[in-house]
This record gives C-alpha cells, structure tokens and sequence, in this order.
C-alpha cells in the first residue's frame, strides 16, 4: 500500500506530488464516511491525539477534534491558557510530559514560525503542524487544493489568485506551495506593502490590480482583513483595502468570464467581500469547511499508519 | 410513533400540550436510563451537537453535555472565550462553518433574546434554545414542571408562584408559558420595580406581598437574586430583598399549609431563601438538576429523530 | 479480593501500607495496559467521573483525564474560571448539584487545604484529592514512591531526600508520609526559611547543606521553585537559590555513589535543575509522568469497585 514520504505534515514544503495525491485519495473515502449516517470509523481506536493550541483558532480546533473523534482516536486538548508555558517550561518539556502519558500525535498551533520542525527533531511523536505563525499552514492548502480539484475537476494548469495580506499569511505561503507542486499557476495580488520582498523568488506573478488579477484567473482565494494590523503604518485603511482589493458581485458580472471564490475564513463581510460573492454559487467557502474534516481526516490517518508499522 | 409538532425548541411559546406529554413521557424512560449502572443508550451514535455557549453557564452546560453522552452523540463544545466572533464573525457565518462540519444540532446560549430563532431560518440544522437573553429557556420550564409532576403527580390545577426579578428572568416567562399550557394557575411576586409593564397581559396573578402568595400557592419557584445587578437604581438592597422576599423556615411554618419550594440555581444560601428552607424536605432543588439531565435527554432524543426521516 | 480501606483518597495520611501496596500492584496491571497498541480497558464504562479543578493545573489534570478515558469513564470538566462559584454559590452546592447529574466521583483541586476532607463528609460520591492549597497531593507521592519502587526494585530502607520549598509543598508533605509508611527514611533539605516550624515532629532529618543531603541519599526529588513567590520577603533570591539549592552534573559528579534524580515537574531548568542533570539516565522524571497515569487509573479503578459495591 502506498504510504506517505514523511513522519510528519511540518509544512507543503517537506511534501511531494505524491504525498498530496495519497492524501486527496484518502480524504475522497473519508468525505464519504462523513456523508453516511454514521460518520465514524473505528480506524484509530489505538491512537491518541494531543491538541496543543498555543494560539486560539476556533474553526482550525474544531475541524481537527472532529476529525479526530471521527477516526475513533483518543483526544486531549490542551490551551496555552492553561499551560505550564506560563509557568516558565521549555516547549520541548511541555510536549515531552504529555508524550510520557503515551500520546501519540501532537497537533500543534503555535505562534513562533518552525516550532513543528523543532519540536520533530527533539521528541518521539509525529506532529502535525496546525499553523506556526507566518510560515505554513498545511492542513488549510490541502483542503483549498482538495476544493479547487472537487470544484474544477483537476488543480494542475488551473490558474489561482491568492489576494490579500501575503507578507503575514500562512495560508498564502503553504498554498503557493501546494498549487506549484500540482502544477498550477499562481498569481498573488495585494497591497505592495503587504507582499514580502523575496516574493519573486517564489515563482509566483504578482498584481496589484484586482481586476486584471480576476481577470486573469479560474480562482480567486480571498484572504482574511486582519483587522487588528490594521492601524499600522504600512497598512492600508479598511476603507481603501475593500475599495482596491475587496471583491464584490458587480466587480465578479464585469469580468470576462465566472471565475470560483474561496476564503479561509472567518469572513470580514463587506470587507474583503460582500455578502452577495460569499452566498453566491461561485463561492465554495463552505465545501471548504467541510473538506477541512476530511482532509485531516486523511493526514492523521496516513501519519497514524507510519507510526503502527 | 408521536413526534414533536416543531423541529427546535426555540421556546415554550411554540409547544403545544402535546409535545411537553410526550417530552416528559420520554424523560421518564430516560429518567430510568440514568439511574441504571450503565447510564447510557446508544439511540444517537450518528449525531454530532454542537454546543454553542456565547454566555457562561456552567450548569446548564454540563447537564447538556451529560444528557448528550449518555445518549451517545458526538459532542463539540464551543465558548465564545475562543470564537472567530470576536474576529467579527457573524453569528450565522459562525454557525454555517460549524454545520459545514456535519453537525446536526446546535445546543446555543446566546445574550441576545431570540438568537435562536433568528438563527433557525438561517441554518440548516435544530437548534435547542439553552438560554436567550431575558427571552426563554425552555428545557429548564420543562424540569421545572417535570419536577412538579413528579413530587405532585400533575401540574393541571396546581397554583405556583414564581418568586423574584421577574423582569430580567427568561426563567420566569418560559415557566409561564409551560405552567399555563398544562393548566396550572400562576402568580408572580416580586418587588414593582422588578415586574415587566406587559405583565397583565400574561394572564398570571401578581402579588407584592410574599407571605399571601404563600398562602395562595401549592409551589414557590424561588428565583436567584442577581447580585451583580442589585447596584443598579430601581432594585431593592439585597437586605431589603431578603427581608421581604426572601423565604425562611420560620416562614413556611407560619403557612396554613406545606409547599413545595423549587429553586433554578445556583443558590445565594441567606439572601432569597435560608439553608434550612433549600436543604429541607419541601425542597426539590437537588431533584430539578437530576431532572434536567432527563429532560435534555428526552428534547435532544425528540428532535434528533425528526431530523433522521 | 482485596480493597482500600478507605473510600475516598484524602490524603497518604489516611492510607495504611496495604493501601499503597494494593494500589502499587493495580497500577502495574495498568501500566501493562497504557503500553497496548490499544491503551484501553472497559473496566468504568459504567461511572461518571468530574473533574473539577479550582485551581489551575495542566499535567495533572491531562494525567486524571487519561487515566478516566483509558478506564472508559465517562468524564466532565468543571473549572473555576467557567464556574458558579463565581455567582457566590457554596462548594457544597456546587458539588451537590454536579453530583444531582448522577456523577459517581469527583477529582478535585482546590486552593484551600482539606477542601476535599470537608466536602467528602457533606456529599455522596467518592472524592480524590488532586491538591488542596499545601496539603497534600496524595496521587503525586503514590506516583514518586512508584517511581522509586520501578527504578530501585523497593521504597523500604531507601533514603530519600526532598529538596526545596518545604513550607508552601503538598509535594512534600504526602511524599514525606508515603515514604515514612513504606519504610523509606526521609530527610528535607532547603533555606531554612521554607521549612516549616512542625518539621520536626514529621520524624524526618533536617539539612540545610545540600552536598550533605546527597551524599547521604538514594534519590533526591527535587521541588519547583515558585518563581512567583520569590519576590517575598522570607524568600532567598532565584540566584542564591540555585547557588545553594540547585543540582548540576558537576555536584553529582563530585559525589560518592550515583543518586536517582526526580522532580514533580514542571523543570525550571537552570533553576533547581540543570539541563545536563534532568536530561541525564540518573533522572526519571519522565518515568514520573509515565507512572502517573497508571497510578491515577489504579486509584480510580480501586475507588470505583467500592462504590458498585
């Protein structure tokens, strides 16, 4: 049986081609399971998973622990609210404690970028990196991926606009990635203050004009206004962010041709888009949500099977 | 086989006579359940909940947690501590992501009366009202009579007066409605302040003299005083509230006859009743939070088998 | 078969050695258990447990849940931040109505010592104390002596010494009882400042000179500083601390036999402990956290068949 090429989902960036086409087999079986009345498997009844946010994320949380609960895995959560962090310990020590209590896999959200990486090389547990500051998060390219391919038959030689604050995105970053790996154009599109300087090294185009950027696309993914950043200087206003960069319907019925709308979520309506675009039938904001499930659906089990040989 | 005439319990409002028959009926079985060994029934292994709480409510929480388990759901918890709303998230895009998971049920407390509702023609899912606002709560009306049910054999006939800040208490009006549906006559006693403006038109008595309201009833639901709110200008001191509403044994041993006492919770022990009243025989306080875990069961059982046809 | 004398687990001072070596030989059944693929047994399917922390507690309180789960508990979390102790109600209550919801046992932490002794002689349900203020930490000794007992094949006749803050350390206190009852000699070494008045009436030997204390010893446990207690007055500095109090290699290295290193957790390394020291094969701290688990299964497990009784 085919297997994945690492012990760990660190970031798209330790993946290959294959990787991915064994994950998206593999979530395409679980999607069905969680379509049956019945939405569980007894698949890994003899694993057990620690949740260690040491961020807040409430959807990413949410898609994870389902996942978790729906391979039959033991789950325990743990918040850096709560945590020992607080109290002085050394991240290696935290995750080690809860190893010693046999835990299997450590899914992980933390703000410093490469945690994952360092925590995999000092502890014997597979990790699963659920967001490590601006660097990747892997679990969300492959669910957007994962929905370009449901929506549009195939990722390879689609054309994919990710619009936004790419300078601090995650999800920007783990998806350039994905999408050149499956042999997709990618184009980024955002304020010039807002797109790291060693963009060009990424093999991406850049636009600053949204609507050539549409224009030029089969998919626009739209990425969150963090408003919080927005009160600094190199910023751009709300105001002048969804004037230049938001996506509205007549912005979409002026274009030469339907193009498909994503958005990792939580939406900032009138912001980044209007209500109109995210309710409409170009949107897959939500098919979105609900592979997330399957897809780490998929990478736990595939990672869980490595650790059982 | 009975159904429930509604899809959600948004509030007593939308009940008939019928569906709180058949909501006790069925908590009777699971009354039973609960207090067997093995307090579990396997009747939802193919339903998830998820339980939305945008208000703190430890209690009520846990007793729909506790009723969701052993009735075997899956079960995801959710505080608005950790929610995309307070990235700006609407409510109904929080609640679309959290279907999109393939949840079934949402369990919400919500400050806002009629959240709930609102929500109900905007997801596809049933929704169980644990709480809007000073708006309704329904389950804890049902265990209230289910209570009364109990220790009287019926509630038809029977005469309760609900004791306290009416005005703010979604307690209050839920029990209102659920008494008079099944036939009960009901009063209300509380400082003027403390009444709402409409309340002659809910058809209940209303007293402002505690020991003739006594007198009158065969049950007093002693409402909790929110001392967080006595600082404000039209509510009595909390002195001046013991003094005139609160219940003491002395008190009751005055009555022409013995009542049932009944309080939701958590108690204020000295303020609107003593320690020798709530820990005395006519108390069936401890019997409500026993209730309640049947209650829950019966609602969340009732509606579940709606949503599987 | 053999049982507990007791029905709750106060404190190591209600215990006698059977106790101890009753729980010693379920919890080496259990350990057998955690290290199955699959780490389960379907001994408590039939209890339900809360787990009500009052304090907060992050390995503790992830070792209870393990064990609970692994047992197959059905299992409630209760914390102070969410709770109604917060709106005035008593503890009492707050329990009593937890234990309304038919739940067979309570884990508690609280910050007041003998919380625990005090509710189990108000409420029907076996209580396992998990810490209250500077008491004990009944399950935290039995772990110790366990670890000791793995590591050196037997408790009596060793000598073991518990370095640091002795005053403000249930840790010390139910170490010093459990070993003193299975026979082990006990000495407590730290500023004199952090002994408490009464230590000599414990029956163990005082040391203020730690070469001393680990030459005479077998294994050293060494206590957490309290970082957030050091800027009290009676407090001697982090620095001195560690210069007097600290363990490193070269100490260890200097001494005249090789002594076992443990420590509750969590480390300030460089602190009480050097890197090189807990890292090292002299430490079985992580062995510590491993036996947790079993010992807290074990406790449970044995608390639970005399309720079914």
């Amino acid at each position: 049986m085919s297997e994945l090429s690492v012990n760990h989902l660190l970031g798209i960036k330790y993946l290959n081609q294959k990787d991915i086409e064994l994950i998206f087999e593999t979530a395409d079986h679980f999607k069905e399971v969680i379509n049956r009345p019945i939405k569980k498997v007894p698949s890994l009844r003899d694993i057990t998973i620690a949740n260690l946010f040491f961020e807040n994320s409430t959807r990413t949380k949410l898609s994870f622990e389902l996942a978790e609960k729906r391979l039959s895995a033991d789950v325990i959560n743990f918040s850096s609210g709560q945590s020992s962090v607080k109290k002085g310990e050394t991240l290696i020590d935290t995750v080690n404690n809860i190893l010693s209590m046999k835990v299997d896999m450590v899914v992980m959200r933390h703000p410093n970028p490469g945690a994952g990486i360092f925590l995999s090389k000092h502890v014997k547990a597979s990790i699963v990196n659920a967001g490590d500051g601006a660097h990747e998060h892997p679990t969300q390219a492959l669910l957007d991926s994962y929905s370009i391919r449901e929506k549009l038959g195939d990722v390879a030689g689609k054309k994919v606009v990710i619009v936004g604050d790419i300078l601090h995105s995650r999800v920007a970053l783990s998806n350039i990635f994905a999408l050149q790996l499956q042999g997709a154009e990618v184009m980024v599109c955002g304020p010039k203050t807002l797109l790291p300087k060693y963009i060009s090294e990424l093999g991406v185009k850049v636009e600053t004009n949204l609507r050539k950027a549409l224009n030029w696309c089969d998919v626009a993914n739209m990425l969150r206004v963090q408003n919080e950043r927005m009160d600094i200087s190199y910023f751009p206003s709300t105001r002048e962010y969804t004037q230049q960069f938001g996506v509205n319907k007549a912005l979409l019925n002026s274009l030469n041709k339907e193009i498909t709308i994503m958005h990792p979520g939580p939406i900032n309506r009138g912001v980044e888009i209007t209500s109109d675009v995210a309710d409409s039938n170009q949107s897959i904001i939500l098919n979105q949500v609900e592979n997330g499930v399957a897809i780490r659906m998929a990478v736990i089990y595939l990672l869980a099977s490595k650790i059982k040989q």
